[in-house]
């Protein structure tokens, strides 16, 4: 193909940002010609859902790749529906700044082609980070980043090849997938994951430990600290060689993450950042104002860290792809820094986060000050409600709010949502006392999650109330166990040498309680603990504190 | 009893915000007295769960008055556990403000007493509006405010006594009790009010017309704009006189709203507003600096409009009674402004709203632009994923937000809980595009819905792409549906005289639509009709606009 007389507009990548920009693009330059070129074979899918499909919730693959009206989302429906043309399986092999063009080749035929751009926007996305001593065949050892990798292990599973599963990762997909192997399929899953805790980007060590104790209560088997060594395939057995010991399996998939496919930028001169993602503006542009960005391959500034970072998001990939497409029709359109937040649902539980975790927030150099907490999702009496267990990061300066991450079975994902929006704003403990929360049993309990959250944090850091991490070591500490006997029997701590002294009765019993020791109070979720240290410090007590988020969030053992 | 002879505390009211005043004083003030004084013999239940007693998901009603650790909050528990003294069934009869006294009397002997105070909270609640022509006998015409009333309903309905019940009152008591009656004991159910529409505090017609359209197709026969004219009773029947037409019940409840307890406040020369409320300042103070009051008895102030109201909720109540117990420790502690977050179940819909509606922020003077949109609550594909219908409201010269209603079966309370964190920083349509959204398929589609709406309604202030509400009548308008064949099969339009043009046929045939008729174009949800206007408009359409939220929201016939 020689190049087009006409100037227009191309876009490389078709997926959410991609394709977004485009159908911006279109509504306000209704006579340009756009352009959208991708190297694979299925456009607009989506991609997240491949879970479902692989386990088996979502029947058929064609459903992630539907309009909500029952239309495939292929090159002829963006055509007809949208105006802009979809061109598949052709790689963009080069940029000439120069020449405003971009050269081609057919994956199929290897042709080359050319076309020219007046605006060209990069939507490239991200790759599967392939460890070393790793070879992925696409059959038995497969990473979980295309539509082509679900489709083949769903028919793996149906004909029933895969009995047990290594999992190499344990971030968002690798917890997904443990699910979808697990529970569905009943295959026998090990995660194995080099770093000490899973979800690291979003869970501090002791919420990890919560969700990895679940993970086994659940069947799956968890290796961390466990760095992989290889992973070798035989006669259809594949066998994964880590530093203490190798797992024989059906069948392997590396999700140790993704990282920016940001090649085609900087061979061209285009800014690349420390995260390999591309630099762009707050506009989306990069360096070239002729050339914008956005998707995964960019990277982004966090609002509360300030630190660039490479947050490869469905949801900020369609927001960023809007923006460009209203730059391109001569908008202003800005996309700020962002606060990060994410979740992830494995079997029953729901884990979410925005925000720094405490570590980030100590790294970032803040002042840190935490509060942990156990509450109900909805009205403790309502039948259906169920436990969250939430973790407040905060600026022990200035009270400004820093993160929150949750784990439980209940509603955790709304309270991450109204905090984000808080984050946003960059809002104060104060704000969570002020927030306004549609209350009805089925909901919320009358006092939100947030707002006793916000509640323990403020009394830690203004009246001295201080929670500790569930995951503390007691050691020479004094613990008083406040719960009721009913509770300590059923749920006994495993410490021993603890004071039982329910809370109801310590206006009578605290003269029992040693002075000059440390002292540890515990309850069940963290509010009878900590207000048997503000009545124990008026009674002289000063080297002491409670365990936050109590028993429900303390790690077995 | 005599005048004690020490200084002290006294809390008119033991429920959320007396006993949330009185936990929290007790904390700052270890040595203080504090007495609560109730007229009632049950003390501190979760009242907004006693629909779900009557109905028996939630078994003994105990529950609704245990804390979570299994112990009955009796004022022996919070003698014991709380070192508060609280005293029922005695009612304050009078404030002495010189002599700084209360006077009562014992509601079960009428003996007289009085109790002195340095600093008094007034959280005396509120009382059922009762209609002339209707005398509650406490059987078989009830009102449903106390625990009393909850366990001789449920006791009616176990004994078989209750068929048919007639519900006054279309709020969110009236709504709850019509799944209650109707989901759990299979009662016919009729409810009666005397407004055009159901839950007008929070919903406006069009989506008021939908949750009833709703509760109809779940057996329950709604007759609104139907005033009441009087009860009677006989023999075991009650007759419901409307101005239209008597029905015979079994039994029925009146909920046409309550009103605060002011009386003792105006009694003693506190001022009151004009909704009846006690008014008080930001820090819950009366005119009398020694006088607090809180929760269901006083009003409050909105943020958006600056009106005052008396809006009693269980969540307000709560954290005014932790503003005056900080106040009475000597702290400085503020309850601003509200936003007026509200929500409701009604049989497996959710409906909840916060800020203000169309109708009351016309009322307010603002210039009030609309968008309206469905979505389902998690990705398309997801297979738990429902509808949720809702409604924006923001001012249209600054894009200010002034609020959002939603129905559904899906997640809407979530929506609620985002919108009003922004509502309460006074944000804009700007900050709906920068929310972010913790994003996996089980919780959220890519693009959430409050994002969508807020392009909607941008694009409506912006550029031109104008909502009509889902209750517009069609009148001459050339109606343009741009559903996909099987959907205007399976869902024809009621209006005749439609022009069947799929969005994705667009492009071949607007020329055949005419551009001398004023235009409305339709679809399922709202968004191909707005693309398609856009299309429509730069060729050439002006007079052109698409219905908000689509067919889905559009009443029946």
């Amino acid at each position: 193909m020689t190049e087009s007389q006409t100037s227009r507009i191309v876009i490389v990548g078709a997926s959410a940002a991609g394709l977004r920009a485009a159908a911006r693009a279109r509504r306000r330059l209704p006579d340009a010609k756009i352009l959208v070129i991708d190297r694979g074979s299925y456009i607009s899918y989506g991609a997240c859902g491949m879970p479902y499909f692989v386990s088996g919730d979502i029947p058929n693959v064609n459903k992630l790749r539907e309009t909500p009206y029952g239309l495939i989302r292929d090159p002829d429906f963006f055509k007809t529906a949208k105006g802009v043309e979809v061109i598949t399986e052709i790689r963009v092999e080069r940029i000439d700044r120069d020449a405003r063009k971009v050269f081609c080749t057919s994956v199929r035929t290897g042709e080359a082609s050319e076309y020219s751009y007046d605006k060209l926007v990069l939507a490239t996305g991200s790759s599967p980070v392939i460890l070393p001593g790793v070879h992925i065949d696409g059959k038995r050892i497969l990473t979980f980043k295309n539509l082509e990798d679900a489709i083949t292990i769903r028919k793996s599973l149906e004909t029933g090849k895969i009995e047990k599963v290594g999992i190499i990762g344990g971030g968002f997909i690798g917890c997904e997938l443990a699910e979808t192997f697990g529970a569905l399929w009943g295959a026998k899953v090990v995660l194995i994951d080099a770093a000490p805790t899973i979800l690291p980007s979003i869970l501090d060590t002791e919420m990890a430990s919560a969700v990895e104790a679940y993970l086994k209560s659940e069947g799956v088997e968890i290796h961390t600290n466990c760095p992989l060594e290889g992973i070798t395939e035989s006669e259809g057995a594949v066998s994964i060689k880590t530093a203490q010991v190798t797992f024989e399996v059906d069948c392997a998939v590396v999700a140790v993450g993704v990282k920016p496919n940001s090649k085609l930028a900087a061979d061209c001169g285009l800014a690349v950042g420390k995260t390999g993602g591309i630099i762009v503006d707050d506009r989306m542009a990069t360096g070239d104002p002729d050339i914008y960005a956005a998707g995964d391959c960019v990277e982004v500034r966090h609002l509360i860290s300030g630190k660039s970072l490479h947050l490869p998001l469905g949801s900020l990939a369609n927001r960023q792809g809007r923006v460009i497409g209203s730059n391109l029709g001569g908008g202003n359109d800005r996309f700020g820094p962002v606060v990060g937040s994410a979740a992830v649902k494995i079997f029953d539980m729901n884990v979410a986060a925005t925000g720094l975790t405490e570590t980030s927030a100590l790294n970032t150099g803040f002042t840190v000050g935490c509060a942990w907490g156990t509450f109900t999702d909805r009205a403790e009496y309502y039948p259906e409600s169920q436990n969250v267990h939430l973790k407040l990061v905060f600026d022990s300066g200035s009270g400004r709010l820093l993160g929150l991450q949750g784990y439980g079975k209940g509603e955790v994902v709304k309270r991450v949502d109204v905090f984000a929006a808080l984050l946003k704003r960059e809002g104060h403990l104060e704000d969570l006392l002020d927030a306004e929360f549609a209350y009805a049993p089925p909901y919320a309990p009358a006092v939100d999650p947030l707002y006793s959250l916000g509640c323990a944090a403020r009394n830690a850091m203004l009246e001295g109330l201080q929670p500790v991490s569930p995951a503390i070591r007691c050691d020479d500490r004094v613990i008083i166990d406040v719960r009721q006997a009913h509770e300590t029997e059923s749920k006994p701590l495993p410490e021993k040498d603890t004071l039982n002294i329910p809370f109801p009765e310590m206006r009578d019993k605290w003269e029992t309680i040693p002075k000059d020791r440390p002292i540890i109070c515990i309850c069940s979720k963290g509010v009878r603990s900590a207000e048997s240290v503000r009545f124990l410090k008026d009674r002289g007590f000063s080297n002491i504190v409670y365990v936050g988020g109590g028993f429900l969030m303390k790690p077995a053992g």
